[in-house]
């Protein structure tokens, strides 16, 4: 193994403490209910998961059309969208940062390994969850970060998870890709060749579930994941 | 008069104090020599500067060229330069709002006319410069902001200026720009058939220096431009 890719949302940040208080700052600029708030965002990730799920969408529009969906949702300019997010995450403070989120990256870096972000965007730009990975201390493990808004392309796309392994000179069963949505990121790296990490929270322990795939309850599994195939070669 | 366009960095916001802390921050990520950071950001400031003036450059990689050609110049991975963008972003205190940027916008927004942002980038997205708007509370002020790697376009190409008067349903006679850049902001907004405002720290007095067109000695000469204007009509 020579790359470790990971997923942000929900594997190195938690993105309910993210959207909690995008939901709030969005409310406040408003000045409406936060109940109508909170519905259509929640309304408009299902959607935009699914269509992502299918990759269905321009990759080159993916963040404005995620924008636009909730503005026109709610009744609002597009600019108070991009404001609230603004807001939140100047706001979000490090509980943000998931637990053993660090020691899972930490660790990877110390065995010597590439690491890589890989992160598809809704609502906010790759550029401002770059900067939360920046605030909390996180980029200092980092090598180099993918964000589908940079890249144009979006997991579960190959296209997604084959840009680090050129970077890099790394073959797809060289690298292994952990995250927390399957479609999009378990099924999305197998496909691409990579070997993959499922983040399922309702996992007991770390269980290999695909000829290159594993679940795990949480993220720092990556470590006992990459123990697993080091034995096995 | 019935929409006002700011212009953002050396307009609103002080473009050294930026400049400054993001030469400190990519210094320390590299280890380098200062003066040798600074005069790579100062380099390919002027490249991207004169190419813009003659409009050259795609406008949908205009942001990511900008960081390339620092990146190549310093001999760095681009992650770099987007990470100390990032860490200046979170680092610049409030000294980074010009003085009296706050009332210039404050009496627009009173003569009830609409605010709107139309900024051009280099190295950083305009999702941190609409950051930087928020943290410091201009965007209380602002109804919408237009920056070029959103718009994808750039000053002074025509589609720049006349994008947020086609949003309010504003003709160009009834839209005034205000910008420190000759070429960008002054000679941009005329051609686009609006008023502009050239913000020249030499001019002693506010001066009409063209049939459409005022030099002002900075940004709060815009209230008596408006002044003027209102007079005349």
């Amino acid at each position: 193994m020579k790359l470790v890719s990971f997923d942000v949302w929900n594997t190195l940040l938690d993105l309910n403490s993210m959207l909690d208080t995008f939901t709030v700052e969005l409310t406040k600029l408003m000045g409406a209910c936060i109940l109508d708030v909170a519905e259509a965002i929640m309304l408009t990730r299902e959607r935009i998961k699914a269509m992502r799920a299918k990759s269905i969408g321009d990759p080159r529009k993916a963040l404005e059309e995620s924008q636009e969906m909730l503005a026109e949702l709610l009744g609002i300019d597009v600019e108070l969208v991009k404001r609230a997010v603004a807001r939140a995450v100047l706001k979000v403070d490090d509980e943000i940062v998931l637990p053993r989120a660090r020691e899972a990256l930490e660790g990877v870096k110390r065995r010597g390994l590439k690491v890589t972000v890989t992160g598809n965007v809704m609502f906010w730009p790759g550029s401002y969850t770059r900067l939360l990975l920046e605030r909390f201390g996180l980029m200092n493990y980092i090598d180099k970060t993918f964000f589908a808004d940079e890249v144009l392309a979006f997991k579960p796309m190959p296209e997604m998870f084959k840009k680090p392994l050129e970077l890099f000179g790394v073959k797809p069963d060289e690298a292994i890709h952990i995250g927390d949505t399957y479609a999009e990121d378990f099924e999305g790296a197998l496909r691409a060749g990579l070997w993959a990490v499922w983040i399922n929270p309702e996992a007991k322990e770390v269980r290999k579930i695909h000829e290159r795939g594993f679940e795990v309850p949480s993220v720092e599994g990556i470590l006992e994941v990459l123990g697993r195939i080091e034995k096995k070669s």
